[in-house]
Order: C-alpha cells, then structure tokens, then sequence
C-alpha cells in the first residue's frame, strides 16, 4: 500500500519530479537525466501500473485518492497529498484531471526485439511534436500496426503529453530508438521489410499501389516542417504519396499517418 | 500604403486588438464582441488578405516589415511596430512567427449559399478543440471536400490556432453555421445529401459501405469527448464505423476524419 504523506510546503524537495511541467525545455532534460516519466489523470496513471511500470511516487489532491486506491494498493511508493492550489504552483497548471505519477522509465528494448514477429511497422524521423507521436501511435494501434521505431532525434513518446494523446498507445505498441540514423532504413530492407516513405517527391507512387501485396511494411514518416531527410527519402525501398486535391500542400503528419496507416491495414 | 505608427506604451489602447491571446475565454468573448479574427505569422497574414478580409491593423516588429510590404501597400489599416519584449507584453507570448494582423470578420453566408454545387461536406457537432477543426479544415480541403457545416457549439473556425494548423483552408473552403441544431441533419437530407453519421454505434456499418455510389454526402463528426449526441446520431441517414483492430477505442477525431475523408473521396 502506497505511504500517504501530506505536503503542505511548495519547495518540499520530495515534489521535485512534478516542477514545471509546462516547460517542455527543462522537463526534456529533467526526465532524460532522472529516467522518469509523468503520466496525468486517473485512466493513464492506471494504465501506466497495468502497463508494469514501477512508480517513483503519485501527487494528488485529496479527492482523488478514493478513484485510485485499487492501484495505491499495489505499491509501495509514496503518495503525495497535496491541494489543488499546491499542486498548480509545482507543476505551473491546473491540474484538472486530478492525479499525476512519476514512473521510472526501462531499458529500451532492442530493434530485433520490437521487430520480431511485426508484419506492419511505423517508423518516424524527426517529429518533434508530441501530440503528432501520441496521435500516430493511436493510430498505429487502431489499424493494427505492431510496433514503433523513432529515430535519435524523434520527440519522447513517454513525454506527458505523448503518452495522454496517443490514449495508452505507447504502452501497448512495443517501440524503441534506433540506433544508427544514417542506415536506418537499408536495415530494415535487409530485415525483410519493404520501405515505404511518405513524401511528395516527384517519383513517388500513389500509396495503395505502394503497398500492394507487400508481407512485411515500414511506413517511413518525416518531420512536420520539411518532411523526410534526403537521406531517408532516398534510402527508402519505395516512396509514396497520399493522392490529394491539386493545389493543397498536405495533409499535417498525424492525419497523413491515419491514412497510410488505413490504406496499409488493407493492403 | 498602410500607415506605420511605432508605439512603446504596452498600455496603448490601440493594441487592444492584440491582448492576452493564450487567454481562449477571454479571447472568444473579444473577438465576437468586435466581429474581429487574429492571423498569425507572415504566410496566414498574407492568405487572409488574399482571401478578400479587410485588416483592422498589423502589428509587427520592424524586421518583419520588408517581408510583408507588398500586403501592406494594399491597404490603409494602421500597421503599429512594436519591439518583441513589447509584443510578448502584450499578447502573453512570444510571436516566434514575427507578425500579427487583426481582420473584421464578414457577414456568414447561408447555407444553402454554401451548400450551392456542394457534392461533399463535412458536418461538425460540438468540437471544442480549435486544432481538431483547423486539422479538419485541412484534411477535408485535400479530398476535395467542398464545404463545411458547424453545429452552433463548435469551436469557431477563424480562431487564431484554427486558422495556423488549417493552413489556410478555412478561407479556402466555403463554411457557415447551422442555425438550427435539432433538424440540421434532416435539412440536409431535405436538400438531397445523404448524411452519414461517424459512430461506433451497434448499428453502424463500415463506412467503405455507407459511402458507396452516393453522390451527395455529408459526412457528420461529433465532439472530441463524447461522440455524437444521440439527436444527429439517430436523425443521420446512415450510421458508419472506421473498421479498427478490435479492442482499440478510437482514433481521435481529427484522424477518423482524414480517414473518413479520404475514403468518402473515392465513393
């Protein structure tokens, strides 16, 4: 059972996983250097326990505690009891959906491991948006896409608002980092899966052709505001496009995905 | 030639076109309240007054001048430059994309006005999320979508965040709102659409279906939250369902539409 402590003082150093959480700059940095993630509101905090995720601690206003005494039961680390007004000043929000946890991140798992058995793979260069990675892993899952590799430079779906957008996605999709950028998709062909990048470059294939017929399928998405690196674009086995309305620039990256990832589903 | 006025009281009442924008509940009420809209950053301040709006002024620092002075030739509407600590003052953030403009809204057309040649339009319930229905603008402008509906609750599609994530295709695309929210989608089966509901309804059917050989459709979408009400849900012509692995709730909103979307474009 979780230790309930009440903490009444904003510069109580146990608060310290909860400070500013509007600050994307620092918490990037605080949660990279203390291996933790937040999750926020009672159904993703729950997720994040089923999901076996060891908590750091949980801070809550004292209302919310009755909603979440089945997953306090199943830990022993302490419970933050704090009010509202509190925990706006730490976190720098209105905290509306009531109770926040700090988890401890894993080890990533290896790419093998998160390819083996995969029929259907998303693979995401550059976003830097986390509400576009929680968005694409929704997605992902919804069309029954198995698994998730971000490039070194891909925003954090662990990050709060990640893991909130994508609906528990990021916990049910195995996914990990690669970790050669430059290779990245050449080892995916020599793994069996056939490249496909999304992009409007001039010899790109409308995607149903695309993925016709294809076993095994990396859908290869870019960044929001240039796309694929060149790199990427042309290291891909194939490239394609989603057809559109002459005149219109694109689709943005999340509702582009939710499309690749239908047309894929059904390929 | 728009007249150039420097200011550097944060407290002039001329910049009250500008106050407070991360403020949404004070900012809807101002906005109504003078029939004004606010672009943000060079491109979206150039395609409104491409789309026929009449700037009630500009507000910019001086670099961001040269590279708007071709729209700022066309017009007598007051440009007022300001230093960025000035501007971040003021509208509460900081206007990383360098301009501002504020417009008069117009007069909203009829919906048979908008309606008029239409083949396929979008519906939206009660959407609160301005992204959710600048990425629907968008979405819907790339499958050829010809005009979009509002239920008299949704969030409002010449907001500023609604304008940025359409990329313009709020003013592209014809749009009014429904002044009836009860009979709104038997008006439109009046008017010879065939309204087809998003839901996951028991009775719904897969969309590829609904969509198929109708030649006016009006695709209808409910709020981010809670779906349809059960009004438009029953009073729709058909009721359809993205098929998705099972066991997954949902996409969000925006996603389900691009989707929807794209099929309903190759009925």
């Amino acid at each position: 059972m979780a230790n309930v402590v009440e903490i009444d003082d904003p510069a109580d150093p146990r608060l310290g996983d909860y400070r500013d959480l509007r600050d994307v700059e620092l918490r990037k940095h605080v949660e990279a250097e203390h291996g933790l993630f937040l999750a926020e509101g009672e159904k993703v905090v729950r997720r994040s326990v089923q999901a076996g995720f060891t908590p750091r601690s949980f801070l809550m206003a004292p209302r919310w505690v009755a909603g979440l005494a089945d997953v306090l039961e199943t830990t022993d680390a302490p419970c933050y009891l704090v009010e509202e007004a509190l925990a706006e000043q730490v976190t720098g929000f209105h905290v509306h959906r009531g109770a926040l946890a700090s988890f401890e991140r894993r080890p990533l798992p290896s790419v093998a491991a998160v390819l083996d058995g995969a029929r259907s793979v998303l693979v995401l260069e550059d976003l830097v948006d986390h509400t576009n990675v929680g968005a694409i892993f929704r997605s992902g899952a919804a069309f029954g896409f198995d698994a998730v590799l971000l490039a070194p430079r891909c925003a954090d779906p662990l990050y709060r608002r990640s893991i909130k957008v994508g609906m528990g996605a990021v916990f049910s999709t195995p996914w990990t980092r690669l970790p050669d950028w430059y290779d990245a998709l050449p080892s995916l062909s020599a793994a069996g899966f056939t490249t496909v990048a999304l992009t409007l470059a001039d010899d790109a294939t409308a995607i149903e052709d695309a993925v016709a017929g294809v076993d095994k399928v990396a859908l290869v998405l870019g960044s929001e505001g240039h796309g694929l690196s060149r790199r990427w674009e042309r290291s891909a086995d194939r490239r394609a496009i989603i057809p559109m309305r002459a005149g219109i620039d694109s689709l943005n990256v999340a509702a582009a995905t939710a499309v690749a990832c239908y047309i894929t589903a059904r390929r």
